[in-house]
């Protein structure tokens, strides 16, 4: 047992939080917001709320609005060029998972030098390492999906290159997030499900990693846990905001999961497919990876999945000991049907068939990095094999 | 469910992890390192090593050796003139509580104006806020009882007043703690126990506490599951790394709890106790104060109660409903006997009987914020009544 714990975020969670960024201290007096090109902050005044409440704590704002929902390197550097060009002392990142980890990779390059491809490890990425700090971020979730609140990790889509590439420092650690589930009640159910579900795989996966620690295992399974007895319920009635909170903290929980512990290959193989496929929701795509993939490391990772069985519910204990791991699959396809999300196929996003091998090979060579953390190595052919049983 | 959660503080956690002191980025260049009066860290060896590591990352550092088992006022402040005078840019707490505390109490008084007790709240504290940051702090454990590494609390005892109180600010929080349970193997079985017994209640308290959290609550069962399971194996043979090592992270989480939750008044209680008495070790207090204590909180919390025996590993839902909450109690008879410290009293600490209720007020007084935190509100004849019921 060996382990470094180190998760220096302050989160303020709970219906209602936001109002505190009125009070709360802040780490300087210009930031710029970082939000989607979509119009939801606006629509349900978040913006608004957000502007006027740093105004009150002192603070002046201005916005970049260009955020894509698979956020592309084009966009970092241009919120990074107008932070420099604006002198902003710190970056806010407003919205869902994108916007939020947009914000993180531009708070890094408004005061580093070069392209922020230069640092990126894997793929076509320079592997630089970052000279200066990064500003410093303030996280506002309005989605419960990725989990980067609570942990120092950006994905960004290089766009010429179909390359999607986790980044992550100490220093991209949000030094403040707010969680408040009152800004989530306006997300529509499909998105709802796949956000959720994205948190729970990051749990899932963090719990099967072979570098798991006593402390990621106990924040997986609460994650777990909270999303098997509450997603479908968010699902169903948006308003429901005990089940939004709920859902909420079980998605700052698999980010801390991602700070102690780290994702596994199948985030890989969906970064792939949606860097093809930029359309595709990240958390549809491993919604349609999930039977095929876990399936395949049921019997190698057997205890952990009965673990996870158990904390979704399962009546495991009457089960013969052979059939145990596989109630972990019973249960997932239960939470899918139970979310309305068992209908997704590959073919609807444009996925064709005869993209898999090089879907396979783009997973294994933009973020090589997950397969190493399987407690079974995949082969090239194995992960065409996952692709391709998770085909319809 | 509204709540914070804020532990910025790295911790480094494994058998043989002092080493990478060697490597790790450090705060500043010349550190005071806070050790106790006692002689063990000489001993074993553990000052040296820490001399030298420091040395090899290109830091200075001197020895502040006064530090009592309940560490005093008047140390506190000599060790803060001292980090003054010689310019120590941070200090470095090595040892158990004690001296970890001492270190925080020494860092904050390094660089603001006045006496400790100014900025203490409760009793004769002047109850002022810190004007400028402490000096960081690291930690380095060589116990397993108080759970400081994770946690910013120092509790210091005013020499003439008989006050014990506890002091805690964001500064005061380690920026780095290293928790290497091969620095624990020699402490000996009576002083494991008591250490053991303290993380065990910081647990318990912070799990029936009003202001318990859905993070507080797992630390709590994951700490208090691992005390039940390794404590006695410690106590019976110091050299079972395992053992240690699953104390030692019972121990971490114990202080992440009282992060994120608090004690309750059986801490108060203890305190006040061994105010009168600093001969008696805290964890021995508790130890004589908890049966009685958890007794009258049985029926008044029954549902945490039975979460925290199943954690102890009773078999509760065998028993007849009414039975349930107490089979936590059983549970710690059975360690407490199960780690020979069931023939502690009072009496052989030179506690009178008659003292009780002078002890029970100085507890209401001293720390009277932590009656607030439990479930039920005692008045000062239940506390005396408590305290009584414990005494033999």
């Amino acid at each position: 047992m060996d382990f470094q714990y180190f998760i220096p975020t302050k989160i303020l969670f709970g219906p209602g939080k936001l109002n505190e960024l009125s009070k709360v201290k802040l780490p300087g007096t210009k930031a710029l917001i970082v939000i989607s090109g979509g119009n939801s902050m606006r629509k349900y005044g978040y913006l608004d709320k957000v502007q006027c409440l740093l105004k009150e704590n002192g603070v002046q704002s201005l916005v970049f609005d260009k955020i894509l929902p698979n956020p592309v390197l084009s966009s970092v550097m241009e919120g990074a060029s107008i932070a420099k060009r604006e002198c902003c002392d710190f970056v806010v990142g407003l919205g869902g998972g994108s916007s939020i980890d947009a914000a993180k990779s531009i708070a890094v390059m408004a005061i580093n030098p070069g392209n922020y491809w230069d640092y990126i490890s894997g793929g076509s990425g320079g592997n630089k390492p970052v000279s200066k700090k990064a500003l410093p971020i303030v996280a506002i979730t309005t989605t419960a999906g990725t989990g980067t609140e609570a942990d120092p990790w950006t994905v960004i889509t290089k766009e010429d290159t179909n390359e999607k590439i986790g980044f992550g420092i100490e220093d991209t650690f949000p030094i403040l997030s707010i969680v408040d589930p009152e800004l989530m009640t306006s997300i529509p159910p499909h998105l709802t499900a796949y956000q959720g579900f994205d948190a729970l795989f990051h749990a899932t996966e963090g719990y099967i990693a072979n570098i798991s620690t006593p402390l990621s295992d106990i924040f997986a399974l609460k994650s777990i846990e909270l999303i098997s007895q509450n997603l479908s319920k968010a699902v169903k009635n948006g308003e429901n905001i005990t089940a939004r909170t709920n859902v909420a903290l079980a998605n700052t929980l698999s980010g801390m999961v991602e700070s102690t512990s780290s994702c596994t290959s199948e985030h890989s193989m969906e970064h792939a497919l949606s860097a093809y496929h930029p359309e595709l929701p990240h958390g549809a795509g491993l919604i349609m990876l999930c039977e095929s993939y876990y399936s395949f490391f049921e019997d190698k990772v057997a205890e952990k999945f009965i673990d996870m069985a158990k904390a979704m519910g399962e009546d495991v204990d009457s089960l013969p000991e052979h059939k145990r791991p596989h109630s972990f699959i019973t249960a997932l396809k239960k939470l899918i049907k139970n979310c309305n999300v068992e209908a997704l196929k590959m073919s609807d996003f444009g996925i064709k068939e005869d993209e898999i091998p090089k879907i396979a090979e783009n997973a294994r060579n933009t973020m090589g990095g997950l397969f190493t953390l399987d407690r079974y190595t995949l082969s090239l052919d194995e992960t065409i094999e996952i692709i391709k049983n998770a085909y319809k």
